[in-house]
């Protein structure tokens, strides 16, 4: 399918932003290994290479196998980078190494860097740990990032409005997988933004995280279907339940209450709410209704290059949500013996409130009727 | 499709064979963090956890999502281990700690331990760098092992044989990518080993780690398709090069030079043998035709939880081949304004040579006609 025009990401201003914090904390060298802060900050997606942000110049190292599609990348992305080519890691880490000669201070991430690069790394420049300067610049997503983002949505919408009619045809939790995430590329997805979870019955459907499997979808199953797309390494995410035949009353009212909560919590996302308010209004309503062991995971997380990434919206969070943000609002309700369900949507955050990006409709657990042709 | 009864993996010896490396070390405790490795000595296969082993006990440790999977997927390996629920991170982490109580040394691996998360668990134990023992040991496949590849493989030959006689039908990379991804998952596969790469014409088949794109393939182009399969987490791996329509003489001779090339390369595969001396093989051959410019990148690597993992066939290489280990043999030309080609193979290193793992034809460039029916 071709792909609508979408608004470019503007990478212009990202090393200046960065440099700005950098000087800020007295850092005149940044080392970026992580790929996704990689690509953030360049445009550059290979899986191996890193970046020397300097005062006056970014040098990107990499490999023989992207010496190409770097410069292509970068060039896309308007990022003036040097680009140097190393053989093997040895070359690779001398040449970014030689990259801060004259730095006074050279931050990195401790948090995504390993104890043994870090440990070389150390021992060649004076380092210093710099972390979450990109994950903080990374929330707040543009205009770019937001269409694409939007555009995935569309994918997996439009891929489960396709597959949901036809759960109760006897598939297995695979079949359904492979049908979702084939039917989404070709509705203009890159690909899958995470292993699709099909979790289906009283047990896997009890498992927030199940593994598809083979298990064939019966009638009186819950069936938990968590599916997103991915447009240019952007992500979405979004999880909708149903029930095999008629719902029996008590997975009526489970799924009310749910859909409820979930509501509330939607309603909860504006700038300037705390991300472990959000999680609050949905956890007090489950546990106002007797079921917090039903409860298993926090309320939601932000996306964006990564599936999961700041802000996490959990009780311990001390973050607070801020324009551009892009978060998930996923509670559910999981038990063994009876199952589960789970509602998320992905919802920007907005100035005056939100904007819920995801659109398959979730006011029910029965299966939709198949799409009119 | 119903998958075929495959010989189980042989999880139980492994933290015995661990703990004997360990004693060795005058280590008494392994932190393990990485999620293969965790993997590949209890089952687990979640996204969140980490692993004590100690001398008389193994300690899972994770999160809410994964209580019911873990308990099952320990049970399916055979595994004897006390799993503990941390709901937040700093839970997670002093549960671990706690699991080390009395122990005098702690292992952990620095080249996959962040260096924040290295400094707080040092913090809290005795901690030294302890790399590669599992590695080490994953190396060498167990027959359930090798069953699962080889299954993997057998996915990928069957989607391959059944796209290629359509590459001159007009078709994007992307339309490629997902026919062969969809068409893997029908043939048996959980999912592709790695994002399929399809690159064409005289710029994309020029890179070997090309972002497969929307570029339509047409007549003239060499293309060159990188596809493997996943099943229970165990990948494939194999290229194969073609040309659309009649190959020129420049093309057919360097498929020629290759495809010799590559042979001599997998000839080269048998145990006892220098890793650095399969890339020779090939390496020297290329050199001997005055391509050396073309060749881009080393001549191959172990497969098996990674798509990546020891061994590496290199020029700087010091492994040396141990029956068990399945490594790739993937020598490619590349030159953008001609294109490239790569061919390569999924091998297994036994006792007295090797095992081709992969069956596609690899002899010519041609596009092979359809199946029939």
């Amino acid at each position: 399918m071709t792909r609508p025009d979408l608004p470019p990401i503007e990478y212009a201003g990202r090393a200046a932003a960065l440099r700005e914090r950098l000087t800020a904390a007295g850092i005149d060298g940044l080392a970026i290994t992580d790929p996704t802060s990689l690509r953030w900050v360049t445009g550059f997606s290979g899986s191996n290479g890193a970046v020397a942000v300097l005062p006056d110049r970014i040098v990107l190292v990499t490999d023989n196998r992207y010496r190409e599609r770097a410069a292509e990348e970068l060039a896309a992305a308007g990022v003036e980078a040097e680009v140097l080519i190393g053989v093997t890691q040895p070359e690779q880490r001398a040449l970014l190494v030689g990259a801060f000669a004259g730095c006074r201070q050279v931050g990195a991430e401790a948090t995504s860097l390993s104890h043994a690069r870090w440990e070389q790394l150390a021992g060649e420049v004076p380092l210093v740990a710099a972390d979450g300067h990109v994950a903080d610049l990374r929330r707040t997503k543009d205009a770019g990032e937001i269409a694409r983002m939007e555009l995935a949505c569309r994918c997996a919408d439009a891929a489960l409005a396709e597959v949901a009619p036809t759960l109760g045809d006897g598939l297995t939790e695979a079949d359904v997988r492979d049908e979702l995430e084939h039917r989404m590329r070709r509705h203009g997805a890159d690909g899958p933004s995470y292993a699709t979870i099909v979790a289906s019955g009283p047990e896997h459907a009890a498992r927030p995280h199940h593994e598809t499997g083979r298990r064939s979808i019966v009638e009186g199953d819950t069936v938990v279907i968590d599916v997103g797309a991915l447009v240019d390494g952007y992500h979405s995410d979004m999880t909708r339940s149903f029930v095999i035949g008629t719902p029996t009353a008590q997975q009526q009212r489970l799924y009310d209450l749910l859909l409820d909560v979930q509501l509330a919590g939607v309603a909860a996302v504006s700038a300037g709410t705390a991300a472990s308010d959000v999680d609050a209004a949905c956890r007090e309503r489950v546990a106002d209704a007797g079921l917090i062991d039903w409860y298993l995971h926090s309320t939601g997380h932000g996306v964006g290059l990564l599936i999961h990434e700041d802000p996490f919206e959990s009780p311990v969070s001390t973050m607070t949500l801020r324009a551009g943000d892009v978060v998930t609002v996923e509670p559910g309700l999981y038990r063994v013996g009876f199952g589960g369900f789970r509602i998320e949507d992905l919802v920007e955050v907005t100035h005056d409130g939100h904007r819920i990006l995801t659109a398959f409709p979730k006011d029910s657990p029965c299966l939709p009727s198949p799409p009119t042709t």
